[in-house]
C-alpha cells in the first residue's frame, strides 16, 4: 500500500521551506510539519546576508556550495514572485567587508588572492574610496574588500516566500504540529507520530534548524550541533545611511527598502534563550558606531535575536539517516542557512531522487564524526 | 550526595506557577522550567472565571477541590501584591448564569437545589431582576442563577503573579529549557535532561497543561488527556457594559477592569493549533449579541486563543507517578485550571511534604484508568 | 530672495507621497511635513483596489481620471522598486463585480455597455465561469462583470514606496510636525507656520486626507468635505482562497501575497473614530460568508479601520487656492485615493508648473461649490 | 438657557484624567475630549516617580504643590481600584539620589538641611549602606539621600484610572475628537467647536499637555511653553535587580511589578518627534550601567519617549484665562506631570468652583509672564 505523502518535511523555517518547494516543483506530494508558526524562529531572526565570500575565507566544500547557492537567487525570486506574491528583496549593491586596522587589511588582501584563485571577483579598494561610494562611513576604516557579487536578500520574506509557493505548488502545511517519533520498519523511515495523529511516508526530512539534535535524538542519531543565540537591531531613516551591505569582524550592516538598516549580529554559544539582552544591544551599537557614526542619530526600531545551529566542525549537515533509509537530514547551517537555503532544497530533492549532486557531499555526510572515530 | 535542588517544576504556566510559589513558601529550593516564555500559552489566553459554582453542576470530588480553591484568592492577592506587585484582578461582584429557554430555567432551578443542599449560597432571580442588575442584559434572558461567590481574576496577571512571588521567594526560573528526557534511579525521579544541560532533584513536578502528556511520555505515563482549543475575543468600552461575569451555555462575558469585556470561548478538541478562526470569532460574536445587545457599539480590540488538557473522565490529574517515586504530576484542569491553581500548589505540596491533603485525591490519582480496567 | 523649498507638502500620506515623488522626479527641491508618522492613517487601511471600472459605473471626469491613473501603475511599480527597494504588489489577475441577484445582474450588464462604450474591457461571466476560475466562491453569485484592467497594489507599500522614493530623490521629510497657519503675502502664499518652526516656499499643497478640512480653515477655505470611516479585516490562509478580487455590493475581498486576505469595508460618514467596532466586523463577516463561504475556516488576522474624506459631490478637490496664489489642494478622494494616487501627483506637478493638465480640471476646482451658488 | 455640560475638558491624559475625576466627584456633568486616544501620549511614557522631594531642590511654591501632591495618592489609589479596577501600582519603597562624586555628595548634603527645614524627611546613607539595601548598585556610588516619602505609581495606569474612574462616575469621553476653536460670548466661554461638532459649556477646561499651546492659541494665549522629548527604556528579570527608586543626574531607574525596571529620561527640547534615537538609548544604557552594572545581563523588553511641556520659569500654568472667563488651563508640568496630577484636578475644580485653594497659585497664574514685562 502505498504511502499518502511522497515526503514529510519536519520544519517549517527556511531549509524546510526550501526542501518543500524543490520537492513541489519535481510534482511530488508533499506534506509540511512545524511544531510552531511558520518561519518563527532563526529563519525570521537573519539579517538575509548572502556571503559566500565576505564570511568564507577558504575554498573547500562549503564554499563551492555556498558559491552555487548564491547564484541561484535571481531565478529564485522570480519564481517565487510568480507563485506567491512575495518579493524576495535580492539586493545586488555588493559588499564591503572592511578593515579597520592595518592587521585587518592584510589578512583581507590574502583572502582576495585566495578567492581570485578559485574564479571569484574581489578587489581591495582605500578608505577614500570606500567613504566615496558610502559616505556615511567612518574614517577609522582603512579600506575593504569590495565583493561585487555578494548581496542580501530579506530573510523572513524568503523563508514565507518558500513556503507560500510551495503552498502554491500544493504542499500541504501544518503549523502547531509536533513530530515525538519516527515509524521505522525493518531500517526504513514509514512515518512520523505527531502531536496531532500519524502520517505516513517512506520519506521524511529533518530541517529543524537548532532543534532538528532533539527530534533526531528520537531517530537514534547524535547529531554533533549546539545552538548559538545571534541578537540584532534595526534602525530607520528616511535616506538610506548605506546601500551596500558592510562586513566587519563582529559586526555586520544590511541596508533594507525603505531606510531600515539591519544591525547584526552576536554570536552566544549553548543556549536556547532568545531573549535579547542590554549587553548584546550595547555591544552592537558601539561597533556600529564606530563603522557608521551617524547610525546614533536613527531613529531606533527594535532588537530580536534567533537561535543558529553550528556543528563542530562548522559544516552543515546534508545526507541520509545512516540506518534509516529514507530519512533525510538537513541542519547546522549556522549563519549560513539563508544563504544555503537554495542549494539544500535542490540536494536534498537530489538525494531524495536518488540522482547524482552537482557538489560532492561528503563532507556534509551525518556520519562523517562517527567515520572519523572508527 | 543530596540533589541540588528541593523541587523542580515543569512547566511555567498557572499551575506550575502555584506549585513553585507554595513550595518556596515551605522554604524549598525550586528551579522551574518553561520551554517557551512564562504565562505563554493557555494560561494567558483564560477569561479567568473563578466558576467553581457556575461551571459544575453537581457534588464531588471536583466540586468540593473547587470551592476549596475559590476560598484562597482572597488571602492569595495579598501575598502575591505584596511579594511582586502584581494586582491578580480578583473581582467579587457575583455571577450570573443566565438562562435563555424554560428548559434552561428548569434545569437551573434544579441545580440550586442541589448546591443548596452542600450548603453553597445560589438564587434565583427573574429576568426583570437581572435586568435591573445589569441593564445592558437581554430581554431575551428569562431569568438567572445568581451566584454571590463566584468571581474572577485575570489569569494572565494571577499566572505571572503566582511565578514572580515565587521568584522573589528565591524560585530559580529557565525560560527556553525544554524537558527532553527524565533521570530515574531504581524506579526513583533523580533529575531532568533539558536541551540546555541536566538538573538534578529527588522531586520533579510536570504541570505542562496539554503539553503534559508529551513530557510525560518519556516517563512511560500514557495519560488519557487531549488538546481542546478555546478562542476567545475582547472588545472596549469607557463604561463597563457589564458588572457581574455572565455565564451562560456555550458563552461567557467576563468584565475586567478600565471596560474590557471578555468573550469566550469555542470548544474545538484535538487540536493545539492555536489560530484562531473567522467561525470561531463569528459564533461567539453571535452569542454575545444575544446576552448583551449593545455590544455591537463596543470597540474590537483582539482575538486569542489557547489550547486547554481535558481528560476522558473531565477530572484532573494530581498525584504522583506510579512507578517513578518522586514524579508528581498536575494537568488535565481543562476549563478549571485558573479556580483550580491555588488548590493545586498546595495539594502538590501536601503529596511533596507526604501529607495528607485537606481533600480525598483518590478521584484524580496519575493510574484511575488502569485501575478502572483491571 | 528665493524661498528655501521649491515646494512644501502638507501631509506623509498617500497623495502627498506622491506629488512629493512627482515634484522630486521634476528635479523641485521639496519639503514634505506630517504631522504624525508617514502613512498612519487611511493610506496605510486600505485595501488598495485599482476599481476605476468596478467602483465608477459611469463616465466623466473622474472616470477619465481613474482610467488614465490606473495605466500609470506598471512603470510606477518599477521605478518605486528601484528608487527604494519596495514592492507595491501589483497584481494585475482581473476583478470581479459579482452580482448575488437578477436585479444586479441587469444594472451590472448594462453598466458593462455603458463601458465598452468608451473603449473599456468588461465581459459579463456566468456564475459557473465564475466558480471555475476561483472555486472558492459561492454559488449564490448569479455571474460577474469580469474586469482585465482591474487590479490592486499594496496600499500601505505604495505610500511608503512614494515617499521613500522621493526620500531617495532628495525629498526633505520631517514626520510629528503639524502645520498651524500659512503666511501669506499680498495674495500669495510664503510657508507655513508649523509645532516645530517656520517653513518658506512659494508653493504649498495641502494633502492631508479627511484632515485636509481643518488646516485649510486657516488658509480661509471652507471645503466641502466629511470624514467617512471604513473598517476592513484581514485572515490568513497557506493556499489563497481567491486569485482575483472580488467587488460587490458593501464588501470586497482583495487577495494579498502570501494567503493574505482582505474584507473590506465599512461606510460610517461624519466621524474621525478610528477604532473599530463589533458591529462592523460582524456585518463584514456575514456579507463575505456569502460570497466565499470557505471563509469560516480561515484564520482570523486582524482588524482596522481608516478614515477618508468625501466631497458633497463625490469628486476630489484638485487645484489651486481661489485667493492663495501658489496653495494647492488635493484631498476629497474618497474610496479612490489608491487608485487616483499618481496622476494626482502628476496632476498637481503640472499646475504648479503652469503646464496643461492631460485631463481637464475643471470639475474638480476648488471653488466649485461657490462658484455653483453665484 | 443652560449648557449642555457643567464643564468640557480638553486633554485625555494624566492632568485631563485629574480633573475629570475631581469633577465628576463634585457631581459635574462633564465631556473630556481628546483628540487622540486617552493617555497615548507623554502620560503614557513617563516612568511615573513621585520625586517630590529627589526632583525639587528648594522650597517655593512647586515644592508645597508637589508635597500636598504626593500625600494624596494613598487614598486616590484605594479610589480608582474600587471605582474601575485598575491598579495604579502606588509603591511607597522610599527612593535613593545617589551621588557619584564628592561634588554632588557635598550638594546633596545641603539639600537634606533645605527640606528638612521645611519639615520633610531625608538623610544621607554611605555607599555601603546603599550596597546593603540594594545589592546591585555599583561601587562608584558614594552615598545617597534616603527619601522614605517619594514613591512611585504606574503612570499608565494612573492615567487609565483617572479616566475610567471618572467615566464609571458619569463623565462622557470622546476619543479623536479635537478641538479646533472656542466659542466665546462677551468675554466668557460658551463652548467649543471640534472636527466631530460643537459642544457647549461655560467651564472649559485645557489641560493638552504639551499640545496646550496650539489650542490656546486659538484663544489668544500665548503660553510660554515649549516640548521637550524624554526617551525611556524597559528591561526585565525574574528576580527584581533594585527595590527602590534610583534617582541620579540624567538617569532614573524606576523598578515596577513583575521585575520590570524602567530606565529614563533624556531630556531632547524643542521637539514633538516621538522617535527614539540610538544615541537616546545608548546614553541612558551608559549611565544605567555605571549604576546598576548587573543591568547588562537584563532581558531588554523597549524603548519608547514622550513629549512633556516645559516653560520658561519651570513652573506650570495652572489657572484661568486672563481674558476668557470660565476657561481654566493645566499644563506646563514638565517632568512632574504625574506627581502634581491629584492636586490639579483638586485645584482647577477649586477654581472653577469658586473656592480658595488650599496653596497659594499666583505663582502659577496665566498671566504671570504678561505682568513681569509690565
Amino acid at each position: 500500500m502505498p504511502s499518502m505523502y511522497d515526503a514529510i518535511i519536519v520544519g517549517g523555517g527556511i531549509n524546510g521551506g526550501s526542501i518543500a518547494y524543490s520537492l513541489a516543483k519535481r510534482g511530488k506530494k508533499v506534506l509540511l510539519l512545524e511544531k510552531d508558526r511558520l518561519g518563527s524562529k532563526s529563519s525570521n531572526a537573519a539579517a538575509g546576508m548572502l556571503a559566500a565570500q565576505a564570511e568564507l575565507n577558504e575554498d573547500g566544500p562549503l564554499f563551492q556550495l555556498a558559491k552555487k547557492s548564491r547564484a541561484m537567487f535571481p531565478l529564485l525570486a522570480e519564481e517565487i514572485k510568480e507563485l506567491s506574491g512575495i518579493d524576495i528583496e535580492l539586493v545586488n549593491k555588493g559588499m564591503y567587508k572592511i578593515a579597520l586596522s592595518e592587521e585587518e587589511e592584510h589578512q583581507y588582501k590574502q583572502i582576495i588572492d585566495i578567492q581570485r584563485q578559485t574564479g571569484e571577483l574581489a578587489e581591495w579598494i582605500t578608505g577614500e574610496e570606500v567613504r566615496r561610494r558610502e559616505p556615511s562611513l567612518s574614517e577609522a576604516i582603512t579600506g575593504a574588500v569590495y565583493i561585487e557579487k555578494d548581496g542580501q536578500v530579506s530573510a523572513p520574506k524568503l523563508t514565507l516566500g518558500f513556503l507560500k509557493a510551495a503552498a502554491a505548488l500544493g504542499v500541504e502545511i501544518k503549523e502547531y504540529t509536533e513530530v515525538l517519533s519516527f515509524h521505522v520498519e525493518k531500517g526504513k523511515i514509514a512515518g512520523v507520530k505527531t502531536n496531532s495523529g500519524n502520517f505516513e511516508s517512506e520519506t521524511v526530512i529533518v530541517a529543524g534548524g537548532a532543534w532538528s539534535q532533539k527530534i533526531l535524538s528520537e531517530a537514534d542519531v547524535k547529531l554533533k550541533t549546539y545552538p548559538v543565540k545571534g541578537e540584532c537591531f534595526s534602525v530607520l531613516t528616511h535616506q538610506p545611511l548605506i546601500n551596500g551591505t558592510i562586513f566587519s569582524h563582529g559586526c555586520y550592516l544590511v541596508p533594507k527598502k525603505g531606510g531600515r538598516l539591519l544591525v547584526g549580529a552576536t554570536v552566544k554559544p549553548n543556549t536556547f534563550d532568545q531573549t535579547v539582552t542590554v549587553d548584546g544591544i550595547g555591544s552592537l551599537m558601539e561597533k556600529a558606531k564606530k563603522i557608521v557614526p551617524s547610525i546614533v542619530n536613527a531613529e531606533w526600531e527594535k532588537a530580536w535575536a534567533g537561535i543558529r545551529p553550528q556543528t563542530s566542525d562548522s559544516l552543515p549537515y546534508l545526507g541520509e539517516h545512516p540506518n534509516y533509509k529514507g530519512l533525510f537530514i538537513a541542519t547546522g547551517h549556522f549563519r549560513n542557512g539563508i544563504l544555503l537555503s537554495p542549494i539544500t532544497g535542490e540536494m536534498i530533492s537530489n538525494l531524495i531522487d536518488g540522482e547524482s549532486t552537482p557538489i560532492d557531499l561528503t563532507a556534509f555526510r551525518i556520519d562523517r564524526h562517527v567515520r572519523t572515530i572508527v
